[in-house]
């Protein structure tokens, strides 16, 4: 239904833009940068960048949106994407669809529900869908980066070797998951395959610019930028769905009240949104609240709801 | 934006809730009536009734939708909505609006949270919001019919005194949790006129043409039946994310992927659900699946959504 | 097979308690005292008391062993001694014996365990223990109180109702408690009689040394101070199991570890420990460490096993 | 205190075994062998062994009690006595010594605690043991094996190479954990490093015979096979205690109710006890009870305390 809005529905996307990144302004730098990957830990923390990408294919953005910058997180959406593409509605089988609850959870949930995660946007579930996507492509970091490639029109983003080292060197605890669930049988590849595949996949670095393109197909009902059905609408739909009520850690119920959209976030500090027939949002600034999301990420997004007037409430 | 809908918008809404009570018919009474409470046990479990109010007044409906059925934890929403329409936001000081996780963690997760329960819609979540309105009202149970009274316009709608006296006799578990969050100064008012209260607006009878005239205020952007504003559109919106995210129990994540819209469901049978900008939905069906949810209520919905291609993802 | 000690075991007991007394000076008035039951916090954190009963009737002091305080969880001990004087072995079915791990599992283990307490030292199952005695006896504090008064031979030893009343009115956790005991079947009384009756056995007033003649019955294999056996040798060693793996709430592997003694402790400061065979130990001091047991009272009972060198390792 | 025992204190030892051996002739192949590790799986369920070494030199035995079995977790009590003859206190930094609660706790538990282990007989605390005495002998399974060797007077004594492989090739959960270590930095060497080790340490195979002859010293107030001190007094009391709290996984506030003497039981189906002062029990029986302990020993330690009188309590 929100496929026929008028062009007067238009605000000024720019102006909009530019006036969200001034607001911001006393925000930068406020939070911390993500130090337990060290090679992020040296990001400047004032970083702020801000791009729309149109469903009928205006581009809009501000402040830092061509910078690249580390989508970790952010590529559990294309993962997860990927493998519906493949595999229809299978990985639901190895994994739930339900907010995590507290984050203390995630491993004596993973004991009570006999290794099945509870949904694939925390890491053990992201672990999952990356297993299940490298028995089904034998690369599931290339595919990610072939899609990304592919969508947002920029054949030259690549993953960040070193990013990806360092989370290797410093990756205990997504092995100690990537272990659990083996014990489970929740695994079909060795665990040191499916983590490399996943430190490979979280080191992508991509632009504002970059991402709002490549998500586009979720603002879409699942058409890519090459006008192909990659998704079905319905797939797509719950993708998002998947989105507001797992997408950003232990803040979904929060995210959803202040932003009201579709959302997933990384610890880079880049956040998408999406407003369904119309909207692909990135935000990026790599200090973080409390919660492990861009304080001044979460501040944009709330502002350009305010100034578009735009939600799916 | 979903308010500049056309008339060609307009499915035939008449022969789609005839098709879903067609198609519901082999699911009647499938799954268990909730047996906790007697009184509710007692009801026949193949009733089924379906309602739709839109926002521009017309309403639809079939099966049992004039039948009354205890409406239960359906009426979390209404005494949150009060709360908020005197309080603005002070509430959410003693509440969160985080999903719950997993149910076992009720009462652990109080302890961790030092007495804020995860969101409204669980039981200890919904004691906070009761007794904020008992203080703020002097009566919580009578201002939540009173407002039901008034949106439904049926003016003899009214709590059923053997239910509310049969949750008070098995009440251990809500009086528990009272204690609890009491212990944690978490309740204005005695515990025993938080759970008289409580019971009480549980108990309330309605059909699903009430509920649905009832909640179409949060299908209109907060207005209320009289036309004058209930909930600003942004307190309208944001009870909405609530519900997405934390309205069915433990299967809020379940129900966005497959219906894809905000609802809240009681263990009457009964489950509301918003088309945002469109209307208000309610269906019944009394024997309940795993989670607590109409087993025949959510498969209308998912049939509902699927006729009309309403969603907001 | 402790019971064949030669008199030249028998250590100087008078200059050792003084040495302990002298030696627990500093720690005076260190830690804090209970604060959550007012009445409670009324007491001098500097008091210290400690008493020895010998098995063979010696009865040795030192400090402020003569004045009363408030035993609270002590009266555990008698109550469940009391229960299996009259039952045997059949309250092992409705609570059972082993540690309870980390405090706040208290009320997520008894969901995973369908309303069986972990063990009958922590709240929960103190409450199912009283309860049964309630219905063995029809005054459950009364029949604690008359058991204390006949072992250590003092008569007017009696229940404080001022502490009674204000656990009472700050009850809410042992309420809660109670009530979920109650939700899974666990109580054969009213919730409110198994609390008045909680409350006031846990308020009963006793000196250390009428503390340790009452307690001298687990270091003689069940006989009371009457000489008949109150406890068959078996129930009087288990009694002293579970007080060993049960009996100092979250730090029982610590104080196995230091003491090597079986030893329950209250929130009033006072310890009681047995070397069974040979002694029954009080100690007081009203100040508490981080884990709820006495502070100056866990170093003397240090101090007495190595000046000793009584064990049970 | 408990040295100095009468000669007309000795019971027929020989008697009670053989008795026992006979009593235990039902329980035979009842419970289930542990099945997780393959190569465990192939021993016939019905063996079943016993054997008492004195502290004044002689041993009796009934049954299978010179058959080699795998000795498992039987390990952790020699790791830890190992680590603390070298290290005395200081293992206590880097692992607790209380009882663990419910099973499903361990990572929870290691989450709340910051990567401390509740004791050393948890896997996740023998896994820290056994990393720091790597650090302070560079082999931690050949130290292990020399202390055994050494004080069972049985050179050929050694590890199972076929049951150490089937562990590491099925030991996803203790790598799952000793990542979780590793990330809390509370491992000092290469996880691959520990597990080896650990594995190996698990896979000894010694008869009941070696078992009660090494055990000795805890008997024996710390003094060696050779007569020289290889714990202080002190410290074979502490190994003791910890055995008492947290030697028989779940089970140890039963197995303290039930046997009443500090013991350590292994998935292979032996389980060591100690009457401090007097002898070290084994027992072997590979077929399980449901908390992971051996039916039929559990049943003999029992028959061997009602026989014997002997317990600290």
């Amino acid at each position: 239904m929100q496929d026929t809005h008028d062009a007067q529905d238009m605000p000024d996307m720019q102006g909009i833009l530019q006036e969200i990144a001034d607001r911001i302004e006393p925000l930068r730098g406020q939070g911390s940068v993500a130090a337990y990957i060290p090679s992020l830990g040296g990001v400047s923390p004032d970083r702020f960048g801000i791009c729309v990408a149109m469903a009928d294919g205006g581009v809009y953005g501000a402040g830092d949106w061509r910078v690249p910058f580390s989508i970790q997180s952010i590529s559990k959406v294309f993962s997860l994407a990927l493998v519906m593409s493949y595999d229809y509605d299978s990985i639901w089988r190895r994994v739930f669809r339900e907010p995590s609850g507290t984050p203390f959870n995630s491993m004596i949930q993973l004991e009570a529900d006999q290794g099945i995660p509870r949904n694939p946007f925390i890491n053990a579930g992201a672990l999952v869908v990356t297993d299940r996507l490298l028995t089904l492509t034998g690369d599931a970091a290339a595919s990610v980066r072939g899609l990304l490639r592919l969508e947002s029109g920029n054949p030259s983003l690549d993953i960040d070797p070193v990013v990806a080292a360092s989370e290797a060197d410093h990756g205990h605890r997504n092995a100690s998951m990537a272990h659990l669930l083996a014990s489970y049988g929740n695994l079909e590849n060795p665990v040191e395959e499916v983590l490399a595949n996943y430190f490979n996949q979280c080191a992508l670095e991509m632009s504002c610019e970059d991402l709002a393109k490549s998500a586009l197909f979720l603002a879409r009902h699942g058409v890519s930028a090459g006008g192909t059905p990659f998704l079905s609408p319905n797939q797509s739909k719950r993708v998002n769905a998947v989105m507001l009520t797992c997408g950003t850690y232990d803040a979904a119920g929060e995210f959803a009240y202040r932003v009201g959209l579709p959302g997933k976030s990384g610890v880079g500090g880049g956040i998408v949104a999406i407003v369904p027939g119309r909207c692909a949002i990135t935000v990026w600034g790599p200090a973080l609240g409390p919660n492990g999301n861009s304080l001044a990420g979460i501040a944009a997004l709330d502002h350009f709801t305010a100034l578009t007037g735009w939600s799916i409430f």
